[in-house]
């Protein structure tokens, strides 16, 4: 069979300092667990191709990625040359949307050796996925101003909800809930107080939940919700939301488990019409960027999140050696962050590279 | 001069059995200090009343509270018999919108003798207060449902921002942050990911931050500012946020000081042309209720943020009793807290009224 091709956009600061350690584990397991693995190397979705061309990238760029299997990319933005909103929307919101990788997806665990800002809490208790909406709702361009510098000056922005873009996402949450073991489901919302869209949102979560009549589900407001990241967070198995919510608690998650900086996400398009997208949560980190300290885990753990991906998917036939890389990765994560060597981020004196070669070491 | 009047609805569930020992104390205080308060104690905007009338509240609710300086409001709700929506837009919510209290503020600490679910904090450590956009923003009922039924369904949710609004409260939020001593005031935005109405909300900050030179500021984008409240409390003085943000936030808040079930809130008009309400971020608590066994603490330091709100706010002038009062009442609960009686949220076997008696013995 044909290999998977993978697009590689490193992008900036230590997105291109990580990406060499993504890339040095997928080889490592490509060897040892025999998948066929074929890369194309691009240098735009960057600041710096920003900065010699005035775009963030070519005009062609659909092509070069259209027929790829997946995209692993390192992190965009500098924010000293190009505004962030030009550099996101100009790549990464781009292949969200034009790609439609309507499936967020972030794993929230807890690690043994990774400080934990939470009391009382050991590896294990903590083990649940955010599945985000990441196409529409509360992120659009749509709205406007009027009665501009005056008093009456008023904004408005449109929230956009639509039935297909609520249905695929809830049923991908369902249907992952419905092959895991507690088989349960929050539903964030907050339809006590936004009074058109939340409930909507409801409404169209009862009805999927109809065809999944094995998953238990719980409804909560995006409020008490946040609070109970803190409070009860060995609760979840599976929480979904919406584009905003869903942005919010991938970010909150990983804060109450001390991975900020380790945590992967995987952007879908699970119809697999289009190339999904693996990434690392944080960001070019401009403060860090070109020291060789940068902890490249985030982007390692990413790059098992998109075998793990290709080698399942919803639809397709499994192919185990893609499971088990996946599964080896994570665990040689856990060995390392336990034995070490570690970055400066979690106390240790380590390079980036040499944390990509400790992990290739135990895999 | 003439006492304050205060309206007094203790609404449902637990409300009715905390608003008594809110009362005890406050009455307390008004002896100790010299305090001039009178009562109207009303028993609608609750759902009993709902079961008898068919609504929340009597259709001249209006000129009932409409001289009152304060409401001291409990909790309302009992979905069993009135669905959650009905009765908070048949009542708290209505408050809010139509004496224009403007302002929703939540302090945010850490005590002392409860349990903090974050490792390694102590009292002192988180001491801080957001200030939330309390009547437009993200809670509209603007916006509907086209291609109803059909795969083309889609919903709009128009969130709206007036010039009016965003300046009031991010000037009330400035104007508190002058006033403390760190003079730190952070704003949370969202404007990477909501084109509209937060770039023109992280705007107007910039603007009403001109007239508040001696204030430092930070804008955090929401995701990253609700990771920070779990993995940085001890950062913040002042947050200031949207309606929306601002509930998460307030919620998130006193979650990480575990104070969820203790956290008052006030609802101001700054203006003083309508009556302000005070009422603990708790809810009627079906569950619980009837037992004597609810914690009164949210409703007794509602009260005493009520009363600094009477001695204070920012027009009027200074009236020292009051605001002593008000630190007396929080000094107690702080003791209270450390000594005991505890009822069972906090592992004691307390009853309400006995936590409202032994704040008014060390009152
Ligand atoms: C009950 C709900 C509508 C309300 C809100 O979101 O404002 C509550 O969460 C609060 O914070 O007072
Ligand atoms: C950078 C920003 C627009 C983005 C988002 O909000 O989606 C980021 O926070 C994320 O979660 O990937």
């Amino acid at each position: 069979s044909r290999p998977f091709r993978i697009a590689v956009l490193p992008g900036d600061g230590i997105g291109k300092e990580v990406m060499p350690e993504g890339l040095k584990v997928l080889k490592t397991a490509a060897d040892k667990f025999g998948l066929n693995l074929e890369y194309r190397h691009f240098e735009w979705a960057s600041c710096d191709y920003y900065a010699q061309t005035g775009q963030m990238m070519p005009d062609d760029w659909k092509s070069h990625l259209q027929d790829c299997d997946a995209i692993y990319f390192g992190a965009v933005g500098w924010p000293a040359i190009v505004p962030d909103h030009t550099s996101l929307y100009g790549s990464l919101l781009k292949f969200r949307r034009e790609f439609d990788q309507y499936i967020n997806l972030r794993p929230v665990r807890l690690f043994d050796g990774v400080p934990c800002p939470l009391a009382n809490r050991k590896a294990g208790d903590i083990d649940f996925f955010v599945v985000r909406e990441n196409t529409e709702g509360e992120y659009s361009a749509v709205g406007g101003k009027m009665f501009e510098g005056t008093d009456r000056e008023i904004v408005l922005q449109e929230s956009i909800f639509t039935r297909i873009g609520c249905d695929r996402v809830l049923r991908f949450a369902f249907e992952m809930a419905s092959r895991r073991a507690r088989k349960h489901l929050t539903i964030a919302t907050k339809s006590n107080g936004i009074a058109i869209s939340m409930p909507y949102w409801d409404e169209r979560a009862a009805e999927i939940g109809k065809e999944y009549p094995g998953v238990t589900t719980d409804k909560q407001h995006i409020d008490i919700l946040s609070a109970r990241f803190v409070l009860t967070p060995d609760r979840f198995d599976v929480v979904v939301a919406s584009n905003l919510f869903g942005d919010i608690l991938s970010d909150l998650g990983p804060a109450c488990t001390g991975t900020i900086g380790l945590a992967p996400s995987a952007n879908l398009n699970p119809d697999r019409k289009f190339p999904s997208l693996f990434e690392p949560v944080h960001g070019s980190a401009p403060d860090i960027a070109g020291k060789n300290i940068a902890n490249p885990i985030a982007m390692i753990w990413s790059g098992a999140l998109m075998l793990d991906y290709l080698g399942r998917g919803l639809t397709g036939a499994a192919q185990k050696p893609y499971l088990d890389a996946h599964d080896a990765i994570v665990k040689a994560i856990e060995d390392v962050l336990v034995q070490g060597p570690h970055t400066p981020d979690l106390g240790g004196k380590a390079s980036t590279s040499q944390i990509g070669d400790a992990l290739s070491k135990v895999l």
